[in-house]
């Protein structure tokens, strides 16, 4: 008999029909046992009252694999509105272990190192998995936008020569006898792909090695990574990054049973206006109350921020754009429009962020695409040019304008659902801590 | 005025467009210049017939970045049935260096060697960048498929702590100070997610520090990698991955310029008989003439079966079943069939191989998925538990039966594609001696 998932129960009411998942848990009363059945899709209520197989589910504890075969009745007062009764079951492997700590409560109550040492089990938590889910959802709106826009998927090293980008915080490897580096971010390789396929993206692993232990970050999470060619500046690339998180948000109602698990993403999945309101960097300083020759936005600007997007715009989204070149990598393109009159005298850039909620998402721009502009920027930077080489051999041979940026998954999901450690949201995070599960 | 890709060009003839891209030729004759333009979509042929133009072209060498806006005219004899007239062009850019090998032949002639140091110019030709194109067809087909049954993605560690899957053949790197490995695989993640999601798929780098220097290895590649639960046995695993690699093929039909740009593709697109021909280990051996004591399968065995496969069932592809056990990984479930009669008496598992045109293209099978079960093959084999505590919890916390498999990206474009040289289809190869760009 094929295996109906629980939320597939309605559709069969008065047959007898095949379930299957964990003993979420057991409420066993005085002349009944009610049997909650997890699946992929969500709970189901077994209502069993043979004494012989109540005996039997008394020693099989929570999180135990089983079948259940048994008849679907109708019940309100159950998971969606329905039961099974006069249930055989049949274990599909040994009684489980106890857990170290119970999944089938509304919250997980154990401390979070403690959730993290038994991932392989607090991730069967609603919460944890509808997390996980949130994560594939936003990913896969993210690839739909891009490849009905006529971007191509690309696969990347993560092992490089050289530790140039940004310099600090890599991790260091043998690669066969020779130093090698696990790489911060896939920004050389894409925009040598855009004088290939000129529109790329790239989902996959990032690694930093952040000698600090906060809540925001992971030695390794997952970027992804935006670039494409034959733009006019960055305006453009801020249109795509606007409606690539429409296209991942969009996504989020796709997944049925999110809202019931997660009761409260339904209120804080927001709404990506049709225009994205964007201030110059001076104008967020202004608004900021900030000093017009702070070099960079501190946390607390940015909440500022995003607290006046809300109330001048209505929105939760909002770009900073034009910020000093100084603090942007090399590759960054100068500003091609003026800064605000009465903006200090400095450099600015055509690189932007989003802010979302009042904290930096999104990171971008658009790039350098002359060959001497690099010769020229790493120069200023006092940098040397031979470990670019394989790097600038593109700019040398013929590039088109462009841009692109990168949104880290894990931050988002984690300011999505309102979760103040992004490990929440992290299958098995890696950090300076943690190398298990 | 907004671009048009050189194949939407038929659409517009009479209007004036605006086209953008690299100069991928110039054929300068005695009063006509022919510039072949070339984007993401294709080639594109405009006609220069004014001296100053001709002049400043003569200048603007092969992989120059140029904007063409002409009046659309056809051409039977031209790209697509339509060239560009009267043309005005923009440089995007400063005039290319002329690139180390020509880009516009037909044939890349430079040494494979060479073509990798200049990875970000020789993937610019149509060949290797169809290989791309290809690459990105069937992952994004392996997902579509996936998706559809209800499978999620999800993102594993790629730091590890110990070296316990196969073992030999990892990269060693420094983690804050401690020893942390490259993950060889996400195998023991992609089971663990099986306890909270039932079924997943992963896209990802996995890592080889294979010391030999072959056609056939990376140190980097993607893998494909799927795990499902509730699986009766490894036959519900096979056809599984007969349907995802139909997907995934089905794929290429719709990236309309392959054809055009890779030629030899459309031969060679191979279909997916309904039911795929599979035979037990066994057999195999018998077929193969191998000795029937024989551990292992042999690469001219495989060839063998190959062409057995094609003659007998007209397939490209076959099955080979129930390897024997001491041959695969100690999650490997055990033989739930009993063997042929006459096979010698050894243990045979659950594991398979899919033969590609006499050559193995996907492992899998089906897993241990009792506690019990691992902690005695981990016994068995002389190994400790404690390095894989972590995995372990899964299974002495409830885990139902599953399997699932693997696929080696760069490989099957290779198969595909009849390229001898899993670099050839790599846009940035890793190997014993490769690093850069």
């Amino acid at each position: 008999m094929p295996r109906v998932l629980s939320t597939s129960l309605p559709a069969h009411v008065g047959a007898t029909v095949t379930a299957a998942g964990w003993v979420h848990r057991r409420r066993q009363l005085k002349s009944v046992t009610f049997l909650i059945l997890r699946d992929a899709a969500g709970l189901a209520q077994v209502v069993v009252t043979a004494d012989d197989l109540r005996a039997r589910l008394a020693a099989l504890p929570e999180e135990s694999v089983v079948e259940v075969t048994g008849r679907v009745v109708d019940n309100p007062a159950a998971p969606a509105g329905v039961e099974l009764v006069d249930p055989a079951v049949r274990t599909l492997g040994d009684p489980a272990e106890p857990p170290p700590f119970d999944v089938y409560r509304p919250e997980l109550t154990a401390a979070l190192p403690t959730q993290l040492d038994h991932a392989a089990v607090a991730l069967r938590h609603p919460r944890r998995a509808a997390a996980l889910r949130v994560s594939a959802a936003l990913v896969a709106g993210f690839r739909a936008t891009l490849d009905r826009l006529g971007f191509v998927e690309v696969h990347t090293p993560k092992i490089v020569a050289s530790a140039t980008e940004s310099g600090a915080d890599v991790f260091a490897l043998d690669y066969f006898g020779r130093p090698g580096y696990l790489a911060q971010s896939p920004q050389f390789y894409k925009q040598m792909l855009v004088g290939v396929l000129e529109r790329v993206y790239e989902v996959g692993p990032v690694f930093r090695a952040e000698p600090h232990d906060t809540t925001r970050h992971l030695a390794q999470y997952t970027s992804l990574d935006v670039e494409f060619g034959f733009v006019t500046d960055h305006r453009e690339v801020m249109r795509l990054l606007r409606e690539v998180l429409a296209g991942m948000l969009d996504r989020l109602a796709d997944v049925p049973m999110l809202y019931a698990q997660v009761p409260m993403l339904h209120a804080q999945v927001p709404a990506v206006p049709a225009e994205v309101p964007a201030v110059h960097f001076s104008e967020a300083l202004a608004i900021a109350g900030a000093p017009p020759d702070e070099p960079d936005l501190a946390p607390a600007h940015e909440r500022a921020l995003g607290d006046w997007a809300r109330a001048e715009h209505g929105s939760d989204f909002l770009f900073v754009t034009g910020y000093p070149l100084a603090k942007r990598p090399f590759y960054t393109h100068p500003a091609t429009a003026p800064a605000p009159s009465g903006s200090p005298g400095r450099r600015y850039s055509n690189g932007f962020d989003l802010l979302f909620r009042g904290v930096e998402l999104v990171t971008g721009g658009q790039r350098l695409h002359r060959y001497g502009d690099y010769l020229a920027a790493l120069a200023q930077r006092g940098e040397p040019v031979e470990p670019y080489a394989g790097y600038l051999d593109a700019f040398r041979h013929g590039m088109p304008p462009h841009g692109g940026f990168a949104i880290g998954l894990e931050r988002m999901v984690a300011r999505l659902l309102g979760v103040a450690n992004v490990r929440e949201v992290t299958a098995f995070p890696r950090d300076l801590h943690r190398l298990t599960p």
